[in-house]
């Protein structure tokens, strides 16, 4: 039988993540002892957040400890069973990291149903990133019919949520990204009303004329340019959730210069604006409202939702970097093995 | 009969605001018209957001024009009425601004019952900073039994309502003011569990240990030295209603060094920390609910409140100095006028 394949955080990150931080190694196949299950990865889900796990500081979560298995969600196939709750050939969603194969006490694994949904939307659409955009738009900023919100990421996994959220609530929606191509995609596809390049010359003058009504909500995720614009741009009372700040993970040095923070809360105190950092696992009473939500408006084709599957577990650090630089479409997932749900002579449900 | 005497503003001030800034001067009493009374201000309040409207840059509200009478709210008698709704010696809350006399439409005018609550009240406990606290902390902050609360200028006209508040509320409440004495009587009269001198050297320090369990919400009248000191003791999920940043309302350069907004809103995302801007003017849909409430707490003695008045209107300027340099003790009043309430003999209701 195969052997077990795993990257190891050996030496946390400086800067970018690269293969001297995050080590390639092979391991024996685990073995499930009582009530648990030998699972193999078939999904890996590649999210921002794994840039907080390397290092050492503490994040929201606990940083992964040198020696061990980067962290990550994932969405498996069970192999061999020590558990009736579940049987060979089960899909389920997990957390086993960046590894190939891994035992976990079937208790804690959400079996997934191929026929209601792909099983590569539970760590994205119907997972962590669908949760978030739904959670951090419509709970946190609640925009209002008629207002401008501006969505930075706008193609990644959350952005492109957003987007269609705000505009299902009747907004005027912008967002941000970083190439032609991705900002030509989110208009057409999700219906944003503007789309511009951060990566522009002329961006902030750009997003100033693309926002003649100023801006009432801005979904934060990533920090750096974006946020100094639009901070130039905000309404009175415009409401701010802070998801993420990519352009910072990597950073190694703050910029000198004045005190921005000085003149920052001035803002926030003038116009009244409300700023509030959140995580979608501190509000999974939510949960099932936005299984039933997100999952409806799928069907009815008012959400729609993009996926970037780079085949090949091999390419899982080259895909991370791609994702801290911006490179990916809609929601990042490594296929570390075939899904058999796409083989359907051999899909088991 | 007398003549009217008004502070102009005549220059916008760089730093502190002076007597070539407000410029005292003489002028001819005005004359009411159809449905106008003439007001002889009693109480002129002094407030930390008149520092903002003598900027030329916008801020919630217009700035004040060079050459007008500077702004303030005022309790004022009413000495000839032009109006069936007002009769001489009635009492009012008024917009005089910084001077002895004016004329104003009678409709506009709150009349003040002196039975229910000495009149200088209504533009303090009863007021503007009253009703500032009350949608600060009870509505944005929404503290809970257990937190921990910490109050910047503690002693001020808001920070005294919002302490004791907080009390009510069953929090362990911090107070931070700029004085021993005034430390001291926050915790002696408003039952303040610790209150913590921020010119002290070791300020930090003794803020860290006052606050064994970190903070929960902080109510944020200063900036500066405080605020900074506050966001290293932060808790997961804080809370932190700006209302104001005295700190900086007088500064003429910022200054040099790292950036500290980008750490700073790293600490919002990973810390999911709720900042929010608030001026109450935005709340009037709570006032009600204020009055009611305030009335009953102060009848019931659940809370206390000290007013600072310094008599003469010549003092105006030096005691506004004081108040941007932290000299007062409770709600800052000039006295420009006898209050007729405080002589039995003379009240008239």
């Amino acid at each position: 039988m195969d052997k077990n394949q795993q990257y190891i955080l050996t030496e946390r990150p400086k800067g970018m993540p690269d293969d001297t931080h995050l080590v390639f190694t092979e391991a024996p196949l685990p073995t499930p002892g009582y009530g648990e299950v030998l699972l193999k990865t078939i999904y890996l889900s590649l999210d921002p957040y794994m840039r907080g796990r390397m290092n050492a500081g503490a994040s929201y979560a606990r940083s992964v400890n040198l020696g061990d298995v980067m962290t990550g969600r994932t969405v498996s196939e069970v192999m061999t069973s020590n558990s009736s709750s579940l049987a060979p050939g089960d899909i389920v969603l997990s957390d086993n990291g960046w590894q190939r194969y891994a035992v976990a006490p079937a208790e804690g694994l959400v079996k997934l149903n191929p026929e209601e949904m792909p099983i590569s939307t539970a760590v994205g659409i119907m997972g962590m990133p669908g949760f978030t955009a739904y959670v951090g738009l419509l709970d946190l900023a609640q925009p209002k019919a008629g207002e401008t919100v501006v969505v930075s990421a706008a193609a990644g996994a959350v952005g492109q949520v957003v987007g269609q959220l705000a505009k299902m609530k009747g907004c005027y929606v912008v967002g941000v990204a970083g190439a032609p191509d991705k900002c030509e995609y989110v208009v057409k596809e999700y219906g944003f009303d503007a789309c511009i390049n951060y990566k522009d010359d002329d961006f902030e003058a750009q997003l100033m004329a693309a926002c003649p009504k100023g801006i009432d909500v801005y979904f934060e995720n990533v920090g750096g340019r974006v946020f100094d614009a639009v901070m130039e741009l905000v309404n009175d009372f415009a409401r701010i959730p802070v998801c993420g700040r990519i352009a910072h993970y990597n950073m190694t040095s703050l910029p000198e210069g004045r005190d921005r923070l000085i003149p920052f809360m001035g803002k926030v105190l003038v116009k009244r604006l409300m700023l509030r950092g959140f995580i979608q696992s501190d509000h999974h009473d939510r949960l099932p409202d936005f299984r039933r939500d997100m999952s409806r408006w799928i069907q009815q084709g008012k959400i729609r939702y993009q996926e970037d599957i780079i085949d090949g577990f091999d390419n899982a650090i080259s895909a991370f970097q791609g994702l801290l630089q911006g490179a990916n479409r809609g929601k990042l997932l490594v296929r570390v093995s075939d899904d058999p749900t796409l083989r359907p002579s051999l899909s088991k449900h």
